[in-house]
């Protein structure tokens, strides 16, 4: 039986990635965009082949359930269908896919053994869990547990000025229902690191999310001729953020590998001429790390960076910060099920920090949560070259559906 | 009667600066944008008003003709009324509207004196002379004087994918003619610079251009993700960016004020995501010098800045040049015409360099041709805050009549 889930499960992950697939081997589903809107579609049927119901709530989160009694609540199975702009095929989909096959397999146990379950199942796909087109990521697991407004939410817009409310409307994703209730949540994601490839373990038990600090920042300098102003007028307000975006990634160099990630990736200039000075340059920074006294420490040389740069730049520097968290547990009760589940089946493991947020960062604050990892090859991640090896991917889905089923018949 | 033109030229002045006028109290006309279109439709009623026929050619050049015999060429009078986002009302709209007064002044002339002219006349408004919207800038002439084809210049994209030529389109400018057969041209221009301002003289004789290297720097990097990815293992595209535009501005500083200006304005990333490394940056680097031997140190210094940031960043960045020229002079005829000229009319003057390109760097390789500057106060360029004195103004537009008239009357 295993054998066969196993055959329809590589087959059900190769059919899907052709949905927005790129020249590059990778998928392209950007939250609502043609690509996803396909993907979902074709997810929906594969969901009704395997007897769920589908429904979407009102910022587009795909469910599949599967409802044994109405009085009994959810056990939610998720992850996310959305990608980035050229990205792997695994990151999210692999998740959503693992859900729906542990939920299939669960049904097909109750059927065979007559078993009663204490739980219904609802498969989840999180609605723009990237936050590539649409910031903030994780919108629709947030909207979901009341840490961001729907009306928040649907008014966001995209770089080129649609709003989610204008993009979800297009999509026409019906039929929107009330949202199943959860009492408990699982997860399952591709690792993003290394971590579990270099020490041979097919199961990451996550255990607790890295600090993170993320900030906005806007260099205010002032329009003039390329050509013609002198260097010494000049308040060029690319050059102070390329003073800034320089000194943050050389910074991490004083921290042991893996100590303090630090990023910027986002940037946007005013007006964007080639004969004309910038006036303003928007971009983000984004440090990350396991030991709150790095953060800190990384935020106060932040703060000097910045003043250095808007001396040598002449310009004003605006420092806003979006994001803030320490190091995040899991709930060690998930922690602890799942190690009983890989040691039971026998399948490698170690407990494993997530340096990525996922939206069992937003659900583990709301119910019960358990997170697992199988391996990236070489880390690689937000890439076309991202990949799991099929065995890594098959070990997930036997451990998850067993980890769903301990939820289920608790 | 000087007065009364007078009075007429600043109030055509201030009713041309209400079109596509920002809050800023600049105005907002990149080449066939809104702004634009309003602004040519309003000169198009003045020309006619002064007596012109209005015409356009195929690349959107906007004619004014004066003919008195249809077997004579014609002296064109010219610059352009496009302009930067968020731009001053002055750059180009100033030269134009000084052409059309100049013929008008000079069309009067003839009625009073009867004298006889060897020339028509074509006050021009150059089509999309600053390219910040398409590039290359200076297009209008560049078609005109077939340094650029008509064909590669109507395909060419600006960042939203619209084409010169459908933007020419939908502007639907007409008639569209064979262009006037140009025989000597003459411009008049904002300075762009503090020298006339700082030696308190009203007119610059321009005797060259600066020399000038453009490039378009393209850094190949890897998407990651910005979280997970390991610092080491890190291909930012954005991060190499930054090095050589830090490191190309700081270059400057080994040089004497005035001897090398160098910019980098425009800058795209992929995939320009919070949550993802950018694999790959695209963005200018503009030097500028009088001097051949800076213009080349500063070449040779590129280079090596370049391979600092590939080998710091671990990217590849390819360096494409796509202008050179050397110190450019303007023919000396014309210099000693409009020398006669101010010496005649007794307003204070120098010979000067221009920095920046104009349309008359087009037509001088082309036909018999004056460049004029009239100051700008401190220096002030692509600015909403850029500003001439009225009475500048109005100097230049006394100097421009009587250098039209010698050519003229030649």
């Amino acid at each position: 039986m295993s054998t066969d889930w196993n055959q329809r499960f590589l087959a059900h992950f190769d059919a899907m990635s052709e949905n927005g697939a790129t020249e590059g081997g990778g998928v392209e589903r950007q939250a609502a965009s043609e690509g996803d809107i396909a993907n979902r579609k074709w997810f929906e049927a594969l969901l009704q082949e395997l007897g769920a119901k589908v429904s979407y709530d009102e910022i587009g989160n795909q469910y599949g359930v599967f409802e044994f009694d109405p009085e009994l609540p959810f056990v939610g199975l998720g992850s996310h269908l959305d990608s980035q702009p050229l990205a792997g095929r695994y990151d999210g989909a692999y998740g959503v896919l693992a859900g729906a096959h542990a939920a299939a397999r669960v049904v097909e146990r109750i059927k065979q053994t007559g078993e009663t379950p204490t739980r219904n199942i609802a498969v989840i796909n999180w609605f723009n869990e990237e936050g590539s087109r649409f910031a903030p990521s994780m919108m629709g697991s947030s909207v979901f547990t009341e840490k961001l407004s729907l009306e928040t939410a649907l008014n966001t817009t995209d770089l080129s000025g649609t709003t989610v409310s204008e993009a979800i409307g297009r999509a026409n994703w019906q039929p929107v229902q009330a949202s199943p209730v959860i009492s408990e949540y699982a997860e399952i994601h591709v690792e993003q690191g290394k971590e579990l490839e270099h020490a041979g373990n097919q199961i990451g038990l996550v255990t607790a999310t890295w600090g993170a600090r993320k900030f906005q920042l806007t260099v205010k300098g002032e329009q003039g001729h390329t050509g013609s102003t002198l260097m010494s007028d000049r308040k060029d307000a690319l050059f102070g953020a390329s003073l800034v975006i320089a000194s943050v990634r050389r910074f991490t160099d004083q921290f042991e590998p893996g100590q303090l990630q630090a990023s910027v990736s986002q940037l946007t200039l005013e007006p964007n001429s080639p004969v004309t000075i910038a006036r303003e340059v928007i971009f983000n920074v984004d440090l990350r790390s396991p030991e709150s006294s790095v953060l800190r420490s990384a935020q106060d040389e932040l703060q000097s960076i910045i003043e250095s740069a808007e001396s040598e730049s002449k310009t004003e520097i605006q420092c806003d910060q979006t994001h803030h968290w320490d190091l995040n547990p899991y709930p060690r009760d998930g922690v602890e099920l799942s190690r009983e589940v890989v040691e039971k089946l026998g399948i490698s493991y170690q407990e494993i920090f997530t340096v990525a947020g996922h939206d069992s960062t937003n659900m583990k604050d709301f119910v019960p949560t358990v997170m697992l990892f199988v391996p990236s090859k070489d880390g690689i991640s937000h890439n076309e070259a991202e990949y799991t090896k099929p065995e890594d991917c098959l070990a997930g889905v036997e451990v998850f559906t067993e980890v769903a089923g301990r939820l289920i018949f608790s």
